[in-house]
């Protein structure tokens, strides 16, 4: 309560918070009045409270998510789709282009990065551009692609799905869906994911707060859906020397606040080809279970992403490094 | 191109471009050679151009929106649905409830809010909401108690849709279209927005940048639907004493930009009461040519949004300060 | 306390609350417990406590600041310097040159400036520059050049000061000592200002949260200096087509935690001369208490700041726009 | 130019350009013509140009820093102090509490932390704070207990200085002077350490971009003291999970641009002791060459930054965990 909150003010508070089913605790501060709400905690509440007279500010105790937290479930959740595992002591590899463009390209570069040990192949069919001028992606032909890949290396495919009603059609072709950062709260979509049971890579809103993010896949895990991967890609700052800012911090937090295994997206988190590998080799120094990584023959003359995307020989001299790393913490890549 | 590039590499990029059906034309500096690409300008350029040898860094000149572009079309976009008009002299107020609670709220607070002066009425059926747990709207029903406020009282309804899937039901109902913040860059939605025709309300969403938020306009006015209005509604930053940061400087950067009109929300933006009426005033002081605003009759016991929800009987003090503000700039409101 | 905090923590951590010499209250939740600290606040509380055993978080009640906090003197701070009133029903203008370049240009702006409305003049003889290439300002001589156009014109003079041992030199010329934003925590020249008992006008780092500025304010006030001036000039956020953010509802929102008096800056704000005269409008509108503003007779060869730079006749619109919106504010300007 | 721009303007324009001693070379495109300025950068040209008839903005593609870029100088910069080297193959320890408390605590924390395998000593006798209430340093009194510490250890002192006026005597005593976050722009603090010849350690503003990050380092460089190292501390953004956001893309990105060394502060980087060695370990991987460390015995009871401070024991385990991540990267630690 303010400074100034009157003890009619308190005694109104105290009664509203009775009337929401919650049991009020008045403590006189030597300047101020403070009440605690005290049960289950409810979503909105904040909001609710906020504006009584002589509120000063309303401060939740607990964490809004449930289903996502370590407090609910001890046991770290592995996610697997194939040969693909995330969140055990293997430390995963994505590897693949920004868009599929065609077969000749996707089968190439899956059997490349399959050789150089990734478990999992990433490429677009179905793109979301900035610009409605920019090329869209393959759809449902990319999956196809995408699906000859798979039938030809055995990698699990990963690949976006952009709303609600392509989620039969790509889960059809893929193994694990992907919920791009633009849609992290896109919850129709995140529902009909959860709907579809399929293993989920969640990627964090380039805005998205820790709290928003767990929430987020609180929308899928709450369809009765386990199977979520979250992955931290790097959120808006002011920095321009880098296309996005790659908080690697969030990786050992999320693994405290929640049993999810945590990927890390070094190409976008940094959008410099030449950040690529150290990023890499850092995310894996703070604990993640996975990286998902552009890799193209030609970054060149790649139709999206170039500028950080890199090629099979990068990516090997990646594994190599990110290999001795990843052993340097008693697990395996 | 780098201080060190190497002429074969200058050659390489000037043939590159030559490739990609534009001119280069070579300067050399003192220190370093610039290669200037000229012609149609086509999105993905800079994300080619990048990552080619010796590149430093691929600087676009050219704005990568048309149809939003003041350049295009000079004269200024008034958007219509019934009585209300936004991009016009007058100033028109959108006000209303966060969510529609019942039929009679809704018609009650459509009353009020249209007796001090508003021509559009704002409630929620369809919620995005961060947790899973929390109020999600009355859907369908909600929009038939919003079609009865309008019979009621003629104000034309703006009501968000949040999947692509649901666009034909509440154009059904609705006058205006939104286009929520979370959504601004969810690709199918907008299109599905555009093929109804319907005036569309899009938030920026709170990491936007200015080209992007024009760029998701576009994917609307792109489908043949010019009935767009640009609403800023704050973009997350490092403050915390708001919700959001309101930056006005949006209003006249737009209208030089774009020939769309502006609104601005600063129930969102500011996320608290007290601050509402005076980033009213600032809003119009500033240019913008609709305000959309959180109403209640009880902010206390609103479901959702309470704490930046004013009264009507703030809402009238609102719409006097803000009628001489419009006034001193030889606008009606 | 969290979730799984033990009875000893929640006993040991009330022992270290009173051994501080604060009493200890325990609210057991139905999830968590609470211990609420009741007394006087101190500084570095949360830090010491946050570390303890079982503990979750610590959440500050209080506001840090006592002194610049509208709880302890509720009555508005006016801040006088000759002709210059800042606080007041009458809105200020401060105005001239990002940098004095020599006396024939500040005097014969200082004259048009007054001419207009102006009764402080600003202009920078000591530069901060981010680069030690650029020019650095007139130093001394340049104070002398204003000492002149104050002669001349009776302006209040408003200067940056750098560097605590600057303080005596500067003071002898100006009229109001400011702190550039880059300075707003270098203590020991808040302190050294507050100890010269010069007026002040503290402009907010580009980074400062509203609790960091009052708290740097209280280092001025707590040397007995009264006479401080907030200046918000746009905070450093993800968006690029401004120079700064500049977010208005921090006016609002320090009249209502403060007493001091609150200036704009829309040239830093905004850094484009085309967005000064609507953000002026905005910031009046929004209540500010004084506007400073970079006027130059030839924005295109001012040595520092061109582009948000305006003409003196784009100030005469200026203040005659301003003006009229200070009118239906029931302010004079 | 603009897209409208006159043949007038741009006349206007490429002889302005001339006027200021550069070539002007003019490129017209397919919707807008660009002037190239060509010949040696200055800093402000950009404020001089962009305010020109008819022009749409102006880019600047040069570096503005030259001592600090490795462009001028290749060889990596290793800097020394007593036993402590940084930016050689060994990777460097500095420890220490935040805020001297006593001798006996300094001497004591020193021969832990020595015996452990740091090489340098941190410890603050100046402290800034936020608030005027804070503690505030044990000032000389604390640097005589530094240089004592070293008098018993080896170790190399590093020392926060916050106002020009007390190098000297900083000087006297610490091997190293730091600037801290909130100095980074306090241009004559700068110019003082870089007169006083010492080893400095510069910390990233928290909202510094990496151009201004360098052109701070510049200040120093330009006054002949080539021994500078750049420390990455966290930088303000919209988290607030952590005290700070720590983008440790900025290590290889400087080691990119500059042959200075790099430093990572991951305790103030994070502001929880729990996220300090997952994101110690990972500055490492990212290639830092040097962490800065706060290590207390009894953090629960440090005077200030008690809850990012780790205890002597866990720093052992850091030492030994950071050795391994080292030793994967063919570097000593």
């Amino acid at each position: 309560m303010k400074a100034d909150a009157t003890t009619e003010q308190i005694e109104h508070m105290a009664q509203h918070i009775t009337s929401l089913g919650l049991t009020p605790q008045v403590i006189h501060g030597t300047h101020q009045t403070v009440i605690a709400a005290i049960g289950e905690e409810r979503p909105g509440l904040t909001e609710v409270l906020e504006p009584g007279p002589g509120v000063e500010k309303v401060l939740p105790i607990m964490a809004p998510y449930k289903r996502a937290s370590s407090e609910l479930k001890r046991e770290r959740t592995v996610v697997k789709a194939r040969g693909l595992e995330v969140g055990g002591n293997r430390v995963a590899l994505i590897a693949g282009p920004c868009s599929v463009e065609s077969e000749e390209q996707i089968v190439n570069l899956a059997r490349k990065v399959k050789a150089l040990g990734a478990t999992g192949l990433r490429g677009g069919a179905f793109k979301p551009r900035t610009s409605p001028y920019s090329f869209q992606g393959h759809k449902e032909l990319g999956l196809k692609m995408l699906a000859t890949a798979r039938a030809e290396t055995g990698l699990a495919i990963v690949t976006e799905v952009m709303a609600p009603e392509h989620v039969p059609m790509v889960a059809e072709y893929a193994d694990v869906l992907q919920i791009g950062a633009r849609n992290m709260q896109n919850y129709q979509l995140l529902q009909a994911v959860g709907d579809s049971g399929k293993p989920a890579l969640l990627k964090r809103g380039m805005s998205a707060s820790i709290d928003e993010f767990l929430l987020a896949a609180e929308y899928i895990l709450d369809r009765g859906n386990p199977h979520v991967m979250l992955c931290e890609r790097g959120i808006r700052t002011y920095e321009d020397h880098t296309r996005f800012t790659l908080p690697l911090a969030t990786v050992p937090y999320l693994h405290d606040k929640s049993h999810l295994p945590v990927v890390v997206d070094p190409s976008h988190g940094t959008g410099k080809a030449k950040l690529v590998i150290p990023m890499s080799r850092a995310a894996i120094a703070a604990g993640a279970d996975a990286l998902i990584l552009e890799v193209h023959d030609d970054p060149e003359h790649a139709v999206s992403d170039g500028a950080q995307t890199i090629t099979p020989a990068a990516f090997g001299e990646l594994v190599a490094q990110c290999r001795r790393i990843a052993e340097a913490m008693d697990r395996a890549l």
